[in-house]
């Protein structure tokens, strides 16, 4: 009446967890060395200094002051320690391949962490909590292994991970709380699946009459919203993408402005079928307009315009394109060439670099040199994709939603982290791997709001975190298992609701009881005892 | 690059679960008519009134008193109202096949729920919560559909869930927080797998070294914890009902008392493979000692002795017991045979109903008479079970750990809520139907613990909720859709995290912000600024 196949960890685990046999870092950096004596640490009486100035780095070493240290209470009695962080830059660009190398060498009286930039650090703080063990019986911190040397750099650039707000809208707190996930799991880029055909949830100043599509009048990100969530990422180091699908996918775009969509009334019972028309300047002028305003609000250099998924057939319907596509010679590959040639233009007025999802490459458009291209549905695409000069981010596989991502059954369903973790953005591909930038995680959201997106997104995405961060090499689901487990349970006292991977226990705090973890009217003693009429 | 099934409903649904087309109740009652007149309610100045002098029903009037207003501030103009309950009968004995019916009726003036029992009444109630709606917009509450009868009673007296803390400790706290929500959904008995091969959390004053296998020093269940339990439950009529599963998984048991285990050293590297030593009289001594003890803190008429997956093998390896064999002339089924009649003895000394999954029957054990079997792999058993003149539990396709639980591939994993609503216990048995009294879903815990419980239970399991009490001739997922999916949003608001199944809408309180819905260091704003060069 139970799974098969766990069952072995948990009497072991419950020690390991308590006092692994290695230091338990996720994900596993480029190179660990490290010993067998253990410092202990007060965490009355432990600084982390530094003589940088920059505001971010400011913030994220006031964050890891905390979580450091996360139970309350702890033996004081060690002495003194000091973590010092170095940064060879204060500069705060934030940038594709920006770089994110880090030191860390801790020693019985001498903790340092040293990086070329403020992002680095990030990612050494990051690191640096992990070395930090909590024993919940003595209630002591200390640092084991010691000493220790780590010198650690991601293997791509790119590590993305795709929020989709619009199949439901997530409050901007909660994005927050994503954007902390993340930055635990050395992501470097929020993806932002703003809009889409149910929903129009992004204000614009510009065409207000777009938010008519919001599901509610304050499910709608702001633009102090957005600045927020921007400025919160790159305390994490992570870049915010946004991205505005079109020309499919729009309906919701049509609800405050309906001469945008094209009119095809034998498809629009299914909202996921309209479409943007393609025929009428008003439409591109609107783009360029809108785009223009966002690029306020986004400042990175990349603008995802989607691109997937458009339904030809509502195209076909118009007669006005129909007649406009006449009129040029057009048959539907040229009409979406002209759309997307259009789209380069106005990115170009913007100074932002497009990314786009593979099916127009697929259907025969031309694409601009130098567009990013996001691979979803097999590997076989990304290696014509590769070779054909473009740099590529894959998702394959890596898709949160499907019951069964990679087509394969495990007995329960979290399993399915073993798909992910073996998902090498270099499988299959023989040819032109330097093409590939890095990758994307997708949590898309019909099924997914604020009360369960961190369980479907965790543990399950430490396995593409470490895949897109560690070294090819590191591939080994059977050591992965246990360290992975002993992560989860820090995230969970972090306040991300990451569940386990085998029998064990992750002792958390007392002070960890959100609204999932009391009962809505507990019984005073005295009715205990009469309901159970033993008074 | 998203789901190819769910987009339709968005726009719809957001009108709709602001004010759906007809009372919105889970699950869905056997008799319900009602009108279309709204009637305005002031929360506060609605009462709940009852000549009851019961405890049990007193502690449920409170809850709901609660339950019924979720949102605060709302307008407060409309008139006085009284939800009059009525009970026949203020007896709180819980049993199997108590009575669980009660009539609504709702008309302008008047509001009626009457019901033979407090557990009756405590059903009504929760119908009677989902008759209220609220409107977020105008920020006010009414009961529309006046005037509304409802005449409501359980297909099946048997409404199990499963709950397994052995795989993963749940606290005490988390017990009770799955109580509120098996309450909500109208299940009516937790079953309660209490202790498995990897660990022993329940508390013995007659062996208190059993302990020894629990995870951590306080992850224990103590007397006073399964006595609130139980106690709690009882004030959703609930019966709680303890799992101890042997001979097979009690690797934990030989923790403390090493006696009790079969010897077999080749097979004990897998903790699953251990069982009690069947040929001792220690073992029966112990279990007789043991059992009596755990009647005292749980009072129903049945106990769950588990008899599932039993390794023969390590029997045979452990040569004492071969010797034992031998001397009896016993082969492995006449062992199992013994174990059990000593079993059935024991019980009955304690006037407890033995409780036992399929396996023993499958392996030609003789049952007792009266023995209640619950079948968890296959129709076919089923069938053969009624047949043979014994009560049935059905957890068939009912495993929510399964990443495919019905062998059925859909494109977003919580679709399988699909395949457990047409998992009807009656599906395929063809005669003695009768001798099917319930079923129970069933939450096996490897992979499970406080942090995604909820998550991966709901809302999934309202499907079963929905199939245990309702007509069989309710099934029909596409009505069921939005009903279950406005139901699971109120379940959100009641701090249940339970996810959507399609695009929609779910309007949660600001005062609903727990640990996943925070970031763990906002920025003040003006560090926002700062950050983005806009100041």
């Amino acid at each position: 009446m139970k799974s098969i196949t766990l069952f072995l960890f948990a009497l072991i685990a419950i020690i390991a967890i308590v006092n692994g046999q290695s230091p338990n870092i996720v994900p596993l950096p480029q190179s660990l060395n490290y010993g067998s004596t253990s410092v202990s640490v007060n965490p009355a009486a432990f600084k982390i200094a530094t003589t940088s100035s920059s505001t971010l780095l400011g913030v994220a070493i006031k964050r890891y002051q905390g979580l450091f240290f996360l139970f309350d209470g702890a033996v004081q009695t060690a002495p003194a320690l000091t973590l010092n962080v170095q940064v060879a830059s204060d500069n705060e660009d934030l940038y594709l391949g920006v770089d994110e190398s880090y030191t860390i060498v801790a020693n019985t009286g001498s903790l340092t962490l040293s990086a070329n930039t403020v992002f680095g650090a990030m990612r050494g703080l990051e690191t640096f909590a992990q070395l930090i063990s909590y024993d919940p019986i003595g209630n002591a911190y200390s640092i084991p292994y010691t000493p220790i040397k780590i010198v650690d750099s991601p293997r791509f650039p790119w590590r993305g991970f795709m929020v989709d707000s619009a199949r439901h809208f997530l409050p901007k707190n909660f994005i927050l709380h994503i954007i902390d996930a993340l930055g635990f799991n050395k992501f470097n880029v929020l993806h932002w699946h703003l809009v889409d055909a149910v929903s129009f949830s992004v204000q614009s100043t510009t065409y207000p009459n777009l938010t008519k599509a919001a599901y509610f009048p304050t499910a709608i990100y702001t633009h102090d919203d957005i600045e927020e969530v921007v400025a919160y990422a790159k305390t994490y180091g992570i870049r915010v993408i946004p991205e505005f699908d079109i020309p499919g996918h729009t309906g919701s775009w049509g609800v405050g402005y309906p001469e945008l969509l094209a009119s095809c009334p034998n498809y629009a019972a299914n909202v996921n079928n309209l479409a943007l028309n393609p025929s009428l300047p008003y439409t591109y002028n609107f783009l360029q307009n809108l785009f223009a305003e966002m690029t306020t609000v986004f400042p990175d250099e990349y603008f995802h315009v989607g691109g997937d998924e458009v339904v030809f057939g509502c195209w076909q319907e118009d007669p006005s394109i129909v007649q406009w596509m006449n009129n040029n010679n057009f048959n539907l590959v040229d009409v979406e060439q002209y759309f997307e040639d259009q789209l380069d233009t106005i990115l170009g007025t913007l100074n932002r670099t497009k990314l786009m999802w593979n099916d127009p490459f697929q259907n025969g458009v031309n694409i601009k040199p130098g567009t990013l291209i996001q691979i979803w549905d097999s590997y076989s695409i990304v290696q014509q994709i590769v070779d054909a000069g473009f740099k590529a981010l894959v998702s394959t596989t890596w898709y949160l939603d499907k019951q069964d991502p990679a087509n394969n059954i495990h007995y329960e369903w979290q399993d399915t982290w073993r798909d992910f973790y073996a998902a090498d953005p270099y499988n299959n591909i023989t040819t032109n791997q330097d093409n590939i930038i890095g990758g994307e995680a997708c949590m898309w959201a019909e099924q997914v709001h604020q009360l369960n997106w961190d369980v479907r997104v965790w543990p399950r995405s430490i396995a593409i975190a470490e895949r897109l961060w560690s070294d090819q090499s590191v591939n080994n689901p059977v050591t992965a298992l246990p360290r992975i487990e002993q992560y989860t349970c820090l995230l969970g006292n972090r306040g991300v609701a990451s569940g386990p991977l085998m029998p064990d226990f992750c002792y958390m705090s007392n002070d960890f009881s959100g609204p999932l973890v009391k009962a809505i009217d507990p019984l005073p003693k005295h009715l205990i005892k009469k309901i159970l009429g033993k008074n």
